[in-house]
Formats: structure tokens, sequence, C-alpha cells
């Protein structure tokens, strides 16, 4: 299969785990878990479960040999529902107040900002729930990923980058530390999470998981760079969100910084220092590798 | 000692455990980090934690013997952040609009909306990763508190109970079957976890466990009922929170649908299978028994 086949298959397989490992629509009370359904089964680029089932199958035994070890699907539904849940409560009025997320209503505006409280919460919780489930006969697993998850999801990484991005709206000056630290905590701590979770399922010894990171690291800088390109030149239509909003919310972007050619520059630079990182993987590293210089190009 | 000392020690060793587990108030993102110590270290009755103490002490060896098996202070930690995350959600302009919590302004009040949303999810965050990180050298204990709290804090029990409580408000009749599910959801769920997370640290077996979530069930639901009872008679000084809110909601109560004196029964009642339950424990159950007619009895 060529990579845009292998990345649909990847993506079909994560849209499969949610439907299979969600509480159904009607479960009692059935407004919080359609929310929750509404949310999760919205599309997206399933950025984070697919790079984790991509570090999970690193591991794979040659075709013949049959499948070892445990079931990435579970971890990867629940990196998925983490994600979504930190964009129904980043999306509430009291946060980026936004009303559009890949392109149809945000959660408190398709229920109300209570429905989205909660179902962002019930996500959160789902995510390490389904981990103490899903791989309950695996305890020393399981607990490595729900360390690995909890670090990653914390105050100290995702939801301090966003405390720090809202404190940072409208200040005239965040400093290029400051912009840095919300981008690595923000968006590229899930990334390498997503990574090293796939690693510690694959069994993959700890060098490579520390190449993992790194690789997550460097994709995770790389994206929110082009995120911010993408804010300043996309349109909302392209984007499936508001574009603009940045400017309009005063916010300190990359390109505010350090104009739209460094901007580029650097995330050419950080794509590269992946793909350094992923050339001294195990296993085949075709995917990983297209999937990076992919996401490099992406318009949306 | 007798049982205000016991209790009163019990509740100094969970400040302690407050005070040690939860990342520093200066620490990065400080804002973040001080509103979850500002939320978690205002007082209040910590009878999650206390509960949970108490059911893994009764596993415990005849003094002489030294001290065995895993330090339940984490656990109690993590029940009382899941606890604290959720009457900070609970407590938003979008959910019940509180401005007080044990005496003092609510998180959104101190601070702003956005932050109270972040550090009630890092606080349930921070549940989780405290829990894996704690037990992680026994890792079969570690997931099967994971899962035990996943459970009761997801989207079927906690998150789905508070969603039923908003779904009701306003409504003129709510039915006795929809209080009982968010009484035992709401309020309940959260203390059978609590007992029976205590007990899988003590390591009690199976049977024992289940009486212990027999325990927290009856509990749970007097406690819910005392609560709506005090709604409706204490003032707001006595109770520190703002009394009188529930008629003003709308809401359906234990009260409203049976009375002043069946409430008052029904609380009884409940504690009374309480104490059966706790009848057939092992240990001493002095602390236990104490504790759940001080319960009974209380009048904040």
């Amino acid at each position: 299969m060529d990579f845009p086949a292998l990345l649909a298959a990847s993506v079909a397989r994560v849209e499969t785990g949610l439907d299979c490992h969600l509480p159904g629509a009607t479960e009692r009370p059935a407004r919080l878990h359609a929310a929750m359904r509404y949310s999760l089964m919205g599309g997206g680029k399933r950025l984070r479960p697919v790079l984790l089932l991509a570090a999970a199958d690193l591991a794979k035994p040659p075709v013949g040999l049959g499948e070892v070890g445990a079931d990435p699907l579970p971890a990867a539904v629940a990196v998925e529902c983490l994600h979504t849940y930190s964009l129904i409560h980043d999306d509430l009025p009291c946060m980026d107040d936004d009303d559009l997320r890949r392109g149809r209503p945000t959660v408190h505006k398709a229920y109300d900002e209570a429905t989205a409280v909660l179902a962002g919460d019930a996500l959160l919780t789902h995510a390490f729930a389904l981990l103490g489930d899903a791989y309950s006969d695996r305890p020393t697993l399981a607990n490595a990923l729900v360390r690995e998850l909890g670090r990653a999801a914390g105050s100290r990484h995702l939801i301090g980058g966003q405390m720090e991005d809202l404190l940072g709206e409208g200040k005239a000056s965040a400093t290029a530390d400051e912009l840095e630290f919300i981008h690595l905590n923000k968006t590229a701590a899930m990334l390498e999470a997503s990574l090293v979770m796939g690693g510690l399922i694959g069994d993959l010894p700890e060098p490579h998981l520390a190449t993992l990171r790194t690789t997550g690291r460097q994709l995770g800088l790389a994206f929110q760079i082009i995120d911010d390109i993408l804010d300043a030149t996309a349109d909302t239509a392209t984007l499936g969100k508001t574009a603009g909003k940045d400017a309009k919310d005063g916010k300190t972007t990359y390109v505010k910084l350090h104009g739209l050619e460094a901007s580029r520059r650097f995330a050419t630079e950080c794509t590269d220092r992946a793909l350094a990182a992923i050339a001294s993987l195990p296993g085949d590293t075709f995917f990983l590798r297209t999937l990076a210089t992919t996401m490099a190009k992406r318009s949306a």
C-alpha cells in the first residue's frame, strides 16, 4: 500500500476503535454520551492515535509470524479522547471562545456550556479508565501508559501550556521563551506521549522510547509553528475553524515574533530533526517518515 | 484516642498528604498551581480520603508487627483531588453558579472562569497520574485503583449524576427514580470508590470489598438526603455555602419529593444499613462505625 492508503487505513482503524470503546450514545445520561460522541466523531486528522499506532507497529513481527503483544487500539482511543476533551474545553466561551471546530459547531454551541464542560471531563476520565480496563491483564504496561498520559496531560504540560497561552493573550510582548513553553507543552507533549505509548505497547527498549520522544517533540513544534502560519495565511473554509483568530486575540505567535519566512524555516528544521530521529528507529519506518513529511506540507 | 481525636488525626494526615503530593504553588504556571492549591487547601470535611484511610486501616496488623503493604495516603490525596475538581466545575457559572464554597469565594470568583476550568481539569488528571506514580512498584494494585476511580468518576457515575442533576433543574417533577440516579451517581459512587480503594490497598478479599461498596453506597445516600435536608433548613453561615439554593433553582430534592419527616427517616434507614455492613468487616471497625453515626448527625 502507498502512504495515502496506509494513512486512510490507520484513520479507519481509529474511527472503529472510537466507536467500540466509547459508551453508547443512548446510554444514560444520553445527552452526555451523545455530546461525547458528537465531539469525537466529528472527523479531524486523528494525528495522535495514528502516531501511537505507527509507533506500536514498529515492533511488528514479519508477516507470517502472527501478531504478538497488546492491542494498541484502546490506547489510541484514549489519546484521542484526551485530545478531544482539551479541544472542547479550549473552545469554551471563557477560554478561546470558538464557535467552529472541524467545520462544525463546537460542543457548547451544538449543546450548551454545561454539557460541554461535562463531556470534556468525561472524555478525560474515560481516557484513563480505558487504559486501566483494556490493559488490566498486563498491569505493568497499563501502569506505564497511565503514567505517560498523566504526565503529558497534566498541569506541567498540556494544561500548563493552555494556561500560559491564555495568560499571554492580549499581552503585547510574550517572549520567545514563553512561546516555546506553550508550544512544547500545549502541543508537543501529547505527540511525544502518543509515540512513547505506542513504543511501550510495542515493548521497545528505552533508547528507542527516548528517540520516539524526540520525534514527537520536534513534530509537535513543527505542527504548532505551521498552525501559526496557517492561521495567518489560510481562510476559515480551508481550516475548518476560524482563521485569523490569533491576531484578533492579540496572541503572540511564531509568525508575529519571527515573521513568516523565519517561521517556515524553523518548521522545516524541526521536521528535519524529527526525520533524523525516525531514521534511527527499528522496523519499517516508511509510514512515520512519510507522515512527518506530509505534516510539514499540510494546508489545514 | 477517642473518635474526635482519631478523626482530627486522619484529617491532619490528609492535609499533609495534599501538601506533599501536589505541585508547588510557585511551579510554572504559578497561577494554575496556586488555583489548584487554593481549592484543595480550603478545608472541607475530607470525607472521601478519611473513608479511604479508614478502610485501608482495617487490614492493619496488631501494634508491634510493624506496617505492611502500600501507603494509602497518595490514593487518599487522589480521591480528594477528584472530589475537589468536581466541586470547582459544579460551581461554574454555566453549572450551579455558586459564589461560595466552604465559606470562601469559589475558584472562578477568586481567579476567573478559565483558570477554574483548567484547575479542575488539572486536579482530575493529577488524581490518575498520582495513582500511577505512587503505586508503580505494585502495578496490579495501581491498575485496580485506576479502574475503580475511573469507573466511579466517569460518565456513567459521578459525571452522569451531575448531568442528570442539571437536566432536572427547573423541571417541575423529577421522579423518585431520577433523583435516586442522581444521588447514587453524584454522591454515593465516590464514597463507594473511596472505601473500596482503601480495601484494595489493605489487600482485603473480594467479599469485604463488596461490603465496603455497600457501606459507601448507603452512606452516600444518607449523606445526600441530609444535604437536601440541610439546604432546606440551615442558614448560609452554618453551611459555608449558599442555603436554600435547591428550592431557588427549582431542584427536585428528597425533601421536596417526600417531605422533611420521611427524608429524615430514610436517612436513618440508610445509615442503619451502612452500620450493619460495617459490623461484618474485619479488624477494628470503631472508627468507621462512629464516623457513620456522626455523619448522620451533622449540621453542616
